[in-house]
């Protein structure tokens, strides 16, 4: 790891935007290289835990050290955008959505933008880590930032370092994984490059910001597809009385890499990131060119029907009538010990087996009772159900059956 | 590694019956074991070949040595079945090719079962390696077996352990690879896993012949997929501007193996496997559980056109009629060092340009001249043409340009 220099250090002050899963770490491991970071967030009790050095993701491995060091002091958590002005890099790691029809919706991304054009001056340098579609960088931030600031590129900097965190490791990711960086342009790059090397010691520098964003989105596309594969492949050995995973640990060794089966996949990344490549080439009117991925995305969002019925069929079991019958879906959060619900197919499921009438409840360890009615759930005790669904083991099974 | 016992030797007699690219190195690892092999062949070539110390495939690096030191001696290769009747344990490694709607056809399975039943005695074992069809171990070859033999399942053993052989590395990959064995009844399991022992040190046994079938296939599924996802992922980067490669390396890491895009794939394996699992799922009426597959199938065998397509464009910058170009596709074996045409995209390739009327033409250094000529392909060097494809980097260029 190459160390920053006393003199980077002296003039070098950071903001970074959004202070989610994957800003937050970001900013605390900044602070903890020794830089002065503004961290800008749309929540006013996040950024009052941070400047207390309270931890608002508690499952995020080594955050709480961070914060405890560093909140409120090296790491100043704000709303305001003019509380950065003195800033002269600006990271933005906010989220980006998808509409109904799987389009992004860059109004927060082009929002945090626009506001760090009205305070950007020459030679700053700003880099986006959200993933977003091919060429956002080059194209609209670009655009955002020169019509608000008046400045021209060449005259401030412009990366895209794509974060690649794993939710609940993210801070080691940080210390370990390889990181990327691109330039809109070649200044931009070695710009870009020189600053994260102060605080990331894994870093290499492709040749273009476009290239960084699509090296995010494939790694996406590759997951995606692979657990579609392995949704495939479990249905099939279903249908031919083969217990997958007993195949699947023996199929599996050096050249071969089949994953998991699951009820689809759920979150911000991997089921939204093959929807940018795909519309991008719609557009393009090369429809031809995202089959494959559109096909994983579909046997993906499938996979909670094909568990409806047989959750179901196991119903049979149970001799009570149908809509009597107490089904428990156990775990609902995005993955295990993560508690996230965004896109959770566990609740997808949930929700379909609701709306064909049957009698549904949800356990999971991460939600309370309270948390779980909230949203219009019934909670129950696994061992008071009758059909327990284990949603991360794929697993059936009566609460007597299983033995408590 | 479990060493054979002195008792085993002397008892086992075990005969290979197809000796072709899988079949050959396993019979001299056999033999190099120190026990008496009787290989069976239709090749009566091959078998003068074996047993004069003469190594049919030299590509495939030890099998000289062991051929050297056995063939004709320890290793006996013969065309008649009746020279293996002594043996009591037949391994069977024959082809199964499939039809032209992609139906296995197990005609010459079928003959070498049927051919082994005429000679199966009481507590004999029978282990088929070939890739096959789930259930085809416990349904037609335990039929097969029954009729010719007289015998009942229970007083022959009969299991499936499938070669996971690498064209080229068959010897190392035999003694350093997992190999898994599966019974069609539990003694068959055990007593196979036995006699395997002898001579594969990396042994698994799994719960049957059908798993053990589905996990050859299943691998075979991963790379197909994966292949046609970096086809996919291939055509979007190169729409994009993108240098796919760049992208590539940087993608994968620990949890990302984005593979390699090509012409698409031949050979005698993964382009084959899919299908068995398609066309068994399309029996079952089960046509939506294999839709990922057959897209990866469809994609992979499309790219000859995709291919086809650049290589006419890039036809525009010669200054000559187009069907005076010189075509050159440079590179028609099925992979690199491996002399063999079989499902070869490279050459589907050629003929499809062939068949639009260019002049097209085909260098391999594997292949002479003649070889191709007598395929009815015309020879050039590539110096000679106008526009070389290398096949194998997917790479364009005039010789010219790609400075001799």
């Amino acid at each position: 790891m190459r160390k920053r220099s006393r003199n980077h250090e002296s003039i070098m002050k950071i903001a970074v935007i959004g202070l989610g899963r994957a800003g937050l770490p970001l900013a605390g491991l900044i602070a903890d290289n020794g830089f002065k970071v503004i961290g800008v967030d749309v929540d006013e009790r996040r950024c009052g835990d941070i400047n207390s050095g309270k931890n608002p993701i508690p499952e995020e491995r080594g955050l709480d050290k961070l914060l405890e060091d560093h909140g409120g002091k090296n790491l100043f958590a704000t709303m305001n955008y003019e509380d950065a002005e003195e800033c002269n890099v600006y990271i933005v790691i906010v989220p980006l959505f998808t509409d109904k029809n799987k389009n992004p919706d860059f109004r927060i991304l082009e929002d945090a933008f626009r506001s760090i054009g009205k305070i950007l001056k020459k030679c700053d340098l700003v880099v986006l880590e959200t993933s977003v579609p091919p060429m956002t960088t080059e194209l609209s931030v670009r655009e955002w930032l020169e019509e608000e600031s008046g400045l021209k590129l060449g005259e401030f900097y412009l990366a895209y370092s794509p974060e690649r965190i794993m939710t609940g490791y993210s801070v080691s990711r940080l210390k370990e994984f390889p990181k990327i960086v691109g330039g809109v342009d070649k200044e931009s790059g070695l710009n870009a490059l020189e600053v994260y090397r102060n605080f990331v010691p894994n870093l290499h520098l492709v040749s273009s910001a476009r290239v960084a964003e699509f090296i995010k989105l494939i790694e996406g596309c590759y997951r995606d597809v692979n657990i579609a594969l392995a949704n495939e492949l479990f249905k099939i050995a279903n249908e031919l009385e083969i217990e997958f995973y007993e195949a699947r640990e023996y199929a599996n060794h050096e050249y071969c890499h089949i994953h998991l089966p699951s009820t689809g996949v759920g979150g911000h990344c991997i089921p939204v990131y093959p929807w940018f490549l795909i519309k991008e080439m719609e557009k393009r009117g090369k429809i031809g060119c995202v089959r494959l991925m559109r096909a994983a995305r579909e046997l993906n969002d499938e996979m909670v029907d094909y568990w409806a019925e047989r959750i179901v069929m196991d119903c049979v079991k149970i001799d009570k009538r149908l809509n009597e019958v107490k089904i428990c879906i156990k775990g609902i959060t995005f993955r295990e010990g993560v508690k996230e619900l965004y896109n959770s197919r566990n609740l997808a499921l949930a929700r379909l087996l609701m709306k064909k009438g049957l009698n549904v409840y949800v356990y999971d360890e991460l939600l309370s009772k309270d948390e779980i009615e909230t949203r219009g759930l019934k909670w129950i005790e696994a061992k008071d159900a009758d059909i327990v669904f284990d949603a991360f083991e794929l697993k059936f099974g009566g609460w007597n059956e299983r033995g408590g």
